[in-house]
């Protein structure tokens, strides 16, 4: 397993043999994305859940995604850290991702990870991102129950960072509560639940077809997606990963969120927009491809030179290699 | 120049027109992002450093970007407290970009209300994100100098979320110094910029090229981006925009960074990177445009539900929405 990701993160031509060959054995996992900030202890908090979802015998993946900075190294420190805490359980598989290279790209490399894992009967895979760039908020926001993982102690300003991120979870975790200032946490988040009630939760998919649909802007296709109003109501969950405390009712909380997915033909409208987004990338990557090799560098350079230069405007460009490559 | 700009945010048909009539006016503006998270003290500072550029005679634009939540309106608050402060000078120009809609959009339309105000004189354009997404990141460094402001009192969990936004500094400032901990603050940027000394500056647009570039990851054109290896070294300035202290020391400091730019050709080089980045986008969208004009909706949603429905894979599915296409 560990060298068919291997093979499948590092080589495109090879994803391209192995993922078709596994595909039609995917679409059985539960994706459980998990994304927060760093010192939200979202780590631990995977660790404990896997131990919790391995008590009633489920297989799990863990994949953690952590595009690390120059300056950080996170992603295999977690991974050391975590072997030896689950480590001797083949029942767990766990891989970090930490892509020091495109971000659109991590995305895609995250979803073939998964797929193997999905195809070799892992039937929950918990997916960990930092909450720190759309990217990430996209792959996490990926998966069929998103968890928004907080800590207590931080300030109102950060709150309206994250709105955003907010906007993506099915489950909210104030992780860490036997801190000062849990309470508040709290609050705040019930209060920011408030005010978007209703269609928030309902529009999540919506909002990310927008952006990454496959015929761009405005056309996302059938309007099922997302929740009849009101029949999901994103809950707060009060944990601390380091004591185990919480972690029960948690993964209990997942599990509603998955029948209620089932019941309401949830699933189906997210494997579809899943669906959608990733035959949108794929397609553009493949365009770009076919495009590079029928202009020749020197034309392709020659046209963005021109632009830059300011002799012919952006739009005339695009007309020009479209010409060209036709 | 409102009803302008406001015909090329909401109309992209008003744009293929307005924009390649005026291209050619382009190019001349020193364009300068001004990135940091909500509570840095951004928005102040900009207004400062907009005074101190009209003292001397520059003609200043500021366009401030923020793809508010649901949850904030936090960009029509700001454009009122600046009109006040800057009302009735004919050379200050402000314009606020609040899209609730597609981020990938935002950048080009914030890149086209840009062009407007160059092509109209305005030789300064200060460009306004809040640093919580790739998009606005993105935004923020497709200008010819990036600032990155941080306050004191975020502590160190928060310098780490930042380490990607800090790749981008040409210039750090740490406003709201008269805060405790502000010398803390300052210590922790140079510490970083320490650890990723050299190649740091040197490889920012490298990065971005890499996830935006025409052809996709790993070609990037001629390697002529970014300083030659330590010829800018990153400053952390120090302000506390409020009483406008600092201000003429960062404003000479972008001045000199400008300066830098011209001596070595980088600034042909990110003008380079920025049409290269501009030209792919828009290819990729008339790409999506055509294929959706030639492909009925029919056989498009019936491939994404085969590929939902794991009855065809992703890459197969490509192929068959190249072969209907053509």
């Amino acid at each position: 397993m560990a060298r068919l990701i291997t093979l499948v993160e590092n080589d495109e031509s090879a994803a391209r043999t192995i993922i078709p060959a596994i595909y039609a054995e995917t679409g059985r996992a539960h994706l459980i994305g998990v994304t927060g900030s760093p010192g939200s202890g979202k780590s631990t908090l995977v660790n404990e859940m896997a131990k919790t979802l391995r008590a009633s015998d489920h297989k799990v993946g863990i994949v953690a995604v952590d595009p690390s900075s120059p300056f950080t190294g996170g992603a295999l420190l977690g991974d050391r850290v975590r072997m030896q805490d689950l480590s001797g359980d083949n029942g767990v598989f766990i891989r970090s991702m930490a892509s020091r290279g495109s971000l659109g790209g991590l995305a895609r490399t995250t979803g073939n990870v998964v797929r193997l894992l999905d195809a070799a009967g892992y039937d929950r895979i918990l997916i960990e991102t930092v909450g720190a760039g759309q990217a990430e908020v996209d792959i996490a926001a990926a998966a069929h129950t998103t968890l928004v993982i907080e800590a207590p102690g931080m300030g109102d300003e950060i709150q309206t960072i994250k709105a955003g991120i907010l906007e993506i979870a099915d489950i909210l975790v104030v992780n860490k509560a036997d801190r000062p200032g849990a309470d508040r946490t709290v609050r705040a988040l019930k209060a920011m639940l408030q005010m978007g009630a209703g269609g928030r939760n309902g529009q999540r998919m919506m909002h990310h077809g927008q952006e990454m649909g496959l015929m761009g802007v405005g056309d996302n296709g059938p309007e099922s997606q997302g929740f009849p109003h009101g029949s999901w109501r994103v809950p707060v969950k009060v944990t601390v990963a380091t004591e185990g405390k919480g972690i029960g009712d948690l993964v209990a909380s997942v599990s509603s969120h998955l029948t209620r997915l089932r019941a309401t033909g949830e699933w189906q409208a997210r494997e579809l927009a899943r669906s959608r987004q990733e035959v949108g990338q794929l397609l553009r990557e493949e365009f770009i491809s076919r495009l590079t090799m029928s202009v020749p560098t020197d034309t392709r350079e020659q046209v963005i030179a021109s632009v830059a230069a300011r002799k012919l405007d952006p739009y005339a460009a695009v007309d020009r290699l479209f010409a060209e490559a036709t």
